[in-house]
């Protein structure tokens, strides 16, 4: 099995493109991936592509061969679609083309555009990601999704909207150093908490913001980065996928997302660690509830223990598990097709050094990535740590 | 490397399911797929699944763990979409990672549904399979596009309305023995010249309906079938893919498919065989001449030289090369996502003899299917073989 390294990173600012297409914010975090990578487009073998509703934003399906033309590429190319978790996936189908020596040179990543279709229009194309019949009919979009979650966990375990702030202040404080991200303020417990309620318990500052971005990320096996001289200073050396059913009401349980344990069990394995072995991790917390639920599903706390780690210290910069230091999905924006592969990206960056935030974390050597969709009806994790 | 046998395979009819929702029809396909290969839902590794436009059709995206669901399957999941060449993907990249040892056994297969869009929202939709800026926006539909195809072949090569007609009247006749099959009547040449025209030279005979269905094959590893003793008695030796730029205009050619020649030149390579070794092919006949142009690239016959296969006789039943015994896209239906994989589908039951056509290839041993995105910027092809 070959490792996969990553040769090359690219990103668009997250945030509000006004007038720029789909395929504009992919050709310029794809070209500056293969720049970052110093590959030509002529040497890349194949193409994985995430995208969620682009039908729906820009009428425009089969975005595969659009993008990958975009950047000068000409290898066959895939949209992979998993809602939130779309370049997630790519990644993950990436690697493991990678890893079973069936390509040695990819261009992954993903893009949305959204702000160019209206706040409605575009809350009705997220909610594509719930059961359109069970949920969607139902009136349920996914602020209201995520605040029953909120709810049922706060019955089950405690904790307050007070905790659920210090997470939305912890990742703004992150993403304020952050030049790509889509926000770059910091905000207070205070103004978290008096801030209008979008679906209760979840407040304005507790939900991520709709975002246009794209996330680039050159993919190479171990032979081809040793026989090209590449730099390629980190590696993913875990993948994992897991899956659940699609509408919350068919779930066992609201309060914990086995998909995301699935596929953090398979990474850790595959990467041959445990999550306590993790140094820093980028997850989905396109609410603030995400973040308390992603954290105890990937295992670094006990279940029902996770709602104070951003209050205690534990999650923020300095803290014992750094999370989510480019802002999350929170603060840093949530392009929906880009949002799996920036979460790479960032990884990378943070143990390379070369993200803004990398100096809260000089030693870091192993990296978490994961990426969600829905709620969390598909989850993919990934492992990515520095090339000894 | 392992080789990936099909150990089950399901269809819908293809054609208008009135009432029906996307779930319904994958479901039927899906559990089918499943009981032919006495396999239990439990024992499924991952889930490929393609679909096109489900965001537009029942405003219904991350279909991936939904149609998982309906066939009770709990394993990892994600939507493949290349446009028309959706499924083929899926069963592409299902393939890479049996042979690769990742997964000993998955269900692949697509669904779209259509007919309740009503024309006008249809033809929009399946429009954003082309480039929205630059085809899109000056009005250039399927049919638009595949008669500037038509015209500029004729224009280079010669051919008339006539030698398209013959394609048509050859796969209406296959699908006339197809109970699966939208169309199940016969046609006169005749017929097909006094059509309406939809697109100069495209009559309405030339072109594939719109139709709503879902397939899906059960795919494992050599290990599994012989360890659970299933019967398994066609195998995928071969797979490619390919792509080109998806508009019209950046293409070198519009009388050529270079990503059908490059998915093909894959394929025969996998496979150890040449394209004149292939016994029966299913190829991507959204359009008549697009039957033409497949047959080109696949190397079935020089460039310039396929018009008058099916007027000749050599790809009807009972000749040298039959070519959509299922009746392919033309009179067996579209429902775009399902297409690929029910290509497979019919493919492998015509080799195992248990197709309503298979009579007229009894000693057929192997088959290629043949799926297309767009103009051909995406295409995907596939070489089954019985076993030994």
């Amino acid at each position: 099995m070959s490792t996969t390294r990553i040769a090359g990173t690219g990103l668009t600012r997250f945030g509000v493109h006004e007038g720029r297409s789909g395929r504009d914010l992919f050709a310029e975090a794809g070209l500056a991936a293969l720049a970052d990578a110093g590959i030509s487009p002529e040497a890349i073998e194949e193409v994985y592509y995430g995208n969620f509703i682009g039908e729906l934003a820009e009428e425009q399906g089969h975005q595969g061969p659009l993008m990958a033309d975009a950047i000068g590429v000409a290898a066959p190319t895939r949209r992979l679609e998993g809602a939130c978790a779309s370049s997630g996936l790519a990644v993950r189908d990436a690697v493991r083309a990678i890893e079973a020596g069936q390509t040695d040179v990819a261009v992954v990543g993903g893009m949305e555009r959204l702000t160019n279709m209206g706040t409605t229009a575009v809350t009705g194309g997220l909610a594509t990601a719930a059961d359109a019949v069970y949920e969607g009919q139902a009136g349920v979009t996914f602020p209201g999704a995520y605040a029953l979650m909120a709810r049922a966990y706060i019955e089950a375990y405690g904790g307050s909207k007070t905790d659920l702030a210090h997470i939305a202040v912890k990742n703004h404080a992150n993403a304020a150093a952050n030049p790509d991200a889509h926000y770059q303020h910091e905000i207070t417990v205070e103004e978290a908490l008096e801030a209008p309620i979008v679906a209760s318990p979840l407040g304005l500052y507790d939900a991520c913001p709709i975002s246009d971005g794209a996330a680039a990320l050159v993919l190479v096996s171990e032979r081809f980065a040793e026989s090209h001289g590449l730099e390629a200073p980190t590696a993913i050396t875990g993948s994992g996928a897991g899956s659940d059913r699609l509408a919350l009401q068919d779930r066992a349980s609201m309060t914990y997302t086995p998909a995301t344990e699935s596929a953090a069990t398979e990474a850790y394995a595959a990467a041959g660690i445990t999550s306590q072995d993790v140094d820093l991790a980028e997850v989905h917390d396109c609410f603030t509830i995400a973040e308390v639920l992603a954290l105890e599903s990937l295992g670094f706390i006990e279940r029902g223990e996770g709602m104070g780690l951003a209050r205690d210290g534990v999650t923020t910069r300095g803290g014992r598990l750094p999370v989510n230091l480019s802002g999350g999905l929170k603060a840093k924006g949530h392009p929906v097709g880009a949002t799996g592969a920036a979460q790479v990206v960032a990884v990378a960056r943070l143990l390379a050094g070369t993200h803004p935030n990398a100096s809260a974390v000089p030693n870091a050597r192993v990296g978490l990535a994961h990426n969600a969709g829905g709620t969390v009806a598909t989850a993919t994790v990934h492992i990515v740590e520095v090339i000894e």
